[in-house]
C-alpha cells in the first residue's frame, strides 16, 4: 500500500511498531476464539447497577458540571479525596497538588515521557516489560533489566547504571510495575524496592512506578509500593480503574511530586485539556459510597478462583518440560517453553483451533523471548480455560515430541 | 518555589508556558464572577434526559461493551456511521478507515503534531490562533499568519511559504479554524479556502482544518469545509461534539487520509489505548436516535439569541472608538481597542467589579495584540451579559477620557 505523505511523518513515528498485543486483540476478536490472549478485566465484574444508579443521580442534581470541562488537573474534591484515601490505605503521604487525574495510565506514561525526555535519554525498563515503545516514541532509548521470578533484577540495573554513566548516558527514567508484572506476573520482592530507590538517589533518576494489578493481591502479604517508601519524591506513581472498575471509562490518577505534576497538567492541557469529567465525577462517587472496598474483595475472590483454575489445568495438561509461575495477583501467568521452541508457531497453530494467547516476543525489547507466551485467565471462564488449555497442551505435546 | 527535578525535564516541556486561558478559567472561577471569559458551552444546552436515558438502556443492555475498552480507532459500528454521516451531511466522502475517534479535538491537533513533526518544522498558525503552543511542545516553529474579518490572510501566507522555501525551512502544516475562528469569530471565504488547498499542493504541505463550532451557523449561507473540497487528502479534518452535546465526555474525531489515520491510530495507543468507550456509545446513540440534528436547531436559535443580544449591549455601553466584529457563529465576538490601550490593564480592573474576559495577547504568538479582548457571549445569561457590558464600558470609556 503507497503512503502518500510518508514524507511528512514525524521521525519518532516512522520508526514506533504498532502495540503487537493491541493489534492482535483485533484479529482475534471472532467470537468463537477463545482467548487467554488480552489482559483486559472481565466484563462480568463491571459494577454495572452502582455505575447506573450513580449517573442517575449525578445527571439529576450535578449536570451542569459533570458534562462541562474538568480542569486540567481534575475534579478539586475528587484530587483532595484521593490524597486522603491514599494516606489511610497506602500510607503515602501526599497533598492535593500531587494528584493528577488521567486517561488510564497509558496516559500517565506518556506525561511522564513528554515531560522528562529527550531524545537519546535512557530509561530502563524489564526484560520483558509491558509496552515496548512507550518511551522510545519520545526518541528516548530504552534499555532491558532482565526478569526473574522476584521482579526486575536490581543487581544488574545497578551494574547497568554504573556502565551507562562511563559512557556519559543519561538515565532519566525506570519504568516498573512492582505487582504482578505485566506479561511476567512476577513480584518484586521488598530488599529490591529498597535497593532501586537507593540507586535512584545515587544515579538521579526517576521512577515511574506502574501498579495497575495491585489491588488485585490473591496471596501472600501485600508489599508497600515503592511510592510508600519514596523519601525524595522519586516516584511517579500510576494508579488505575480499569482493572477495579471499568477501563471504558479511561481514569486514572497519577501521584507525584508538586512541580512534576504541575508539568504534566501543562503537558495535558496540550494532548486532551482534561479528563473526562462524568468519569471522574462517577468514580468519585463510587469511593464515596463506599463500593470501591467491597468491589475489590469480589474480584478478588473472582479472578482468584480463576487464576487456580488455569494453574490447576496446566498441571493437568501441559507436558513437564514446559515451567509457568504461580502469580501472586493479576491477570496473567508467564510460560516458559523449550529454547528451541516458538511461542509465535504455537499461537498460529493455536488461532486455527480457535485459542488464542499473546506470544511472549512482542515484550521483549531486544526482540529474544521467542520461547515465552503469556496466558491471561481473566476474560475466559472455567470451562473456556479447561478447553483452551488442553488444545494448547495438546499442540505444546506435539511439538516436543516433533523435535525428540 | 524551587524545582527539585527540573534538570530532568525535557526541553520541550521546559519551553512551554500553561494555557493562559485554561489558567484565567481557574482563577475567575468565583461564584461572583460574571465571565465572558471561557469558550465553554453554556450548561443548559446539555441534553441531560436524554443522555440519561440512553445511559441507562446501554447499561441495560450493552453492558459487557460499554464499560470495556475499546480499540484505539474506537467502535467499528460507529466509525462506520459517521463516515456515512459526513458523506450526506457534508459531502465529505470517506471510509470508516479515514475516521478516527479522538479525547476531544485538542487531542486530535495533539496526534497530528507527534505523528507529523521534528524539532524545527514550521507550522503555520493565524495571528491570532488558538492554542498558541499546540505544535511548540514538539519542538516546531509556529509562524504567525495575520487574520482579519475573512480570516486567515492567505496571499500573505502565500508569501511565507515562498519566503520559508527560500530559507530551506520546512512548513509542514498550516493549523487554521475556518468557521467563526477562536478568537476573532472570523470565517475564512470560499476563495481563501480554495487558494490554501492550492498552496498545499504546491507547497506539499497539510492542513489542519479545526471546525468545533461550524454546526453553530447564526446567519449566512454555510461554507464548504477545507476537507469537502480536498481533492488530494490534504487535510486533517477536526470535529467536535463538545459544543453541540457536551465537552465533558470528552469526545470528537479525525478525518484524514488512511494512511495518516493508520499513524495517529498508533500514536494513539501510547497516549490513552483508546478513547473513552462510554462516550463512543453515548454519542452513537444520540445520532442513531436522530437527536442531534434538533439539539443543533435549538442550539443555534439559543446562542445566536445571546450573540444578538450581546452585539445590541455592546452597541449601547460601549464607547464610539471601540471595534468588535460581528461573528457568524461560535462563542466569541473580537474587540479592538485604541492601539495606546492595554486589555490586560483593564481585564485586571473588570474582575475587581467582578467581570471576566480574556486579554487578546496570549493568542498572538508575536506577543502583539496587547490592545485586543475576546468576549464570550456563550455561558452568561442576558441580564449578566448586559451587567459585565454596562461595568466594560464604563471602565473602557474611563481609560479613554484619561488618554485624551
Amino acid at each position: 500500500m503507497s503512503d502518500t505523505y510518508s514524507d511528512l511523518y514525524s521521525d519518532n513515528i516512522k520508526q514506533i511498531k504498532a502495540s503487537a498485543i493491541r493489534e492482535i486483540c483485533k484479529l482475534i476478536a471472532r467470537p468463537e476464539i477463545i482467548s487467554l490472549a488480552g489482559g483486559w478485566p472481565d466484563p462480568h465484574t463491571f459494577p454495572v447497577t452502582e455505575a447506573n444508579k450513580i449517573i442517575n443521580d449525578l445527571l439529576d442534581h450535578n449536570w451542569k458540571y459533570v458534562l462541562q470541562y474538568s480542569t486540567s488537573e481534575g475534579l478539586p474534591e475528587f484530587r483532595f479525596y484521593l490524597s486522603q484515601w491514599v494516606k489511610t490505605h497506602e500510607q503515602i503521604d501526599v497533598s492535593p497538588d500531587n494528584i493528577l487525574l488521567t486517561a488510564g495510565s497509558t496516559q500517565g506514561m506518556d506525561l511522564a515521557g513528554k515531560t522528562l525526555l529527550n531524545p537519546d535519554d535512557v530509561v530502563c525498563v524489564g526484560l520483558p516489560t509491558y509496552f515496548v515503545g512507550a518511551f522510545t516514541i519520545y526518541g528516548a532509548r530504552e534499555e532491558g533489566i532482565p526478569v526473574d521470578c522476584d521482579g526486575m533484577q536490581i543487581d544488574i540495573l545497578a551494574e547497568k547504571l554504573q556502565s551507562l554513566k562511563k559512557q556519559n548516558r543519561l538515565v532519566k527514567l525506570v519504568y516498573i510495575q512492582p505487582n504482578f508484572q505485566n506479561p511476567t506476573g512476577a513480584t518484586l520482592t521488598i530488599e529490591r524496592r529498597k535497593r532501586l530507590l537507593q540507586l535512584a538517589d545515587e544515579f538521579n533518576f526517576l521512577i515511574v512506578e506502574d501498579n495497575p494489578y495491585g489491588d488485585l493481591l490473591y496471596e501472600g502479604e501485600r508489599l508497600p509500593s515503592l511510592k510508600s517508601l519514596d523519601q525524595n519524591q522519586r516516584v511517579i506513581y500510576l494508579r488505575s480503574f480499569s482493572k477495579v472498575f471499568s477501563p471504558g471509562i479511561r481514569l486514572a490518577w497519577v501521584a507525584a511530586e508538586k512541580q512534576i505534576i504541575r508539568k504534566m497538567v501543562i503537558a495535558k492541557q496540550f494532548i486532551d485539556a482534561c479528563s473526562n469529567n462524568l468519569s471522574q465525577y462517577i468514580m468519585f462517587e463510587y469511593f464515596k459510597r463506599g463500593f470501591l472496598e467491597s468491589q475489590i474483595k469480589k474480584n478478588i475472590t473472582y479472578y482468584k478462583s480463576k487464576r487456580d483454575f488455569m494453574l490447576t489445568t496446566l498441571d493437568k495438561y501441559v507436558p513437564g518440560e514446559i515451567h509457568w509461575n504461580r502469580p501472586r495477583g493479576g491477570f496473567v501467568s508467564f510460560v516458559t517453553l523449550p529454547h528451541h521452541m516458538d511461542a509465535e508457531e504455537i499461537l498460529y497453530k493455536a488461532v486455527e483451533q480457535n485459542v488464542a494467547f499473546v506470544a511472549g516476543r512482542p515484550f521483549f525489547i531486544d526482540n529474544s523471548g521467542q520461547n515465552t507466551m503469556r496466558l491471561s485467565f481473566a476474560q475466559s471462564t472455567e470451562p473456556e480455560i479447561d478447553t483452551a488449555i488442553k488444545i494448547l497442551g495438546g499442540l505444546l505435546q506435539t511439538e516436543i515430541d516433533r523435535n525428540k
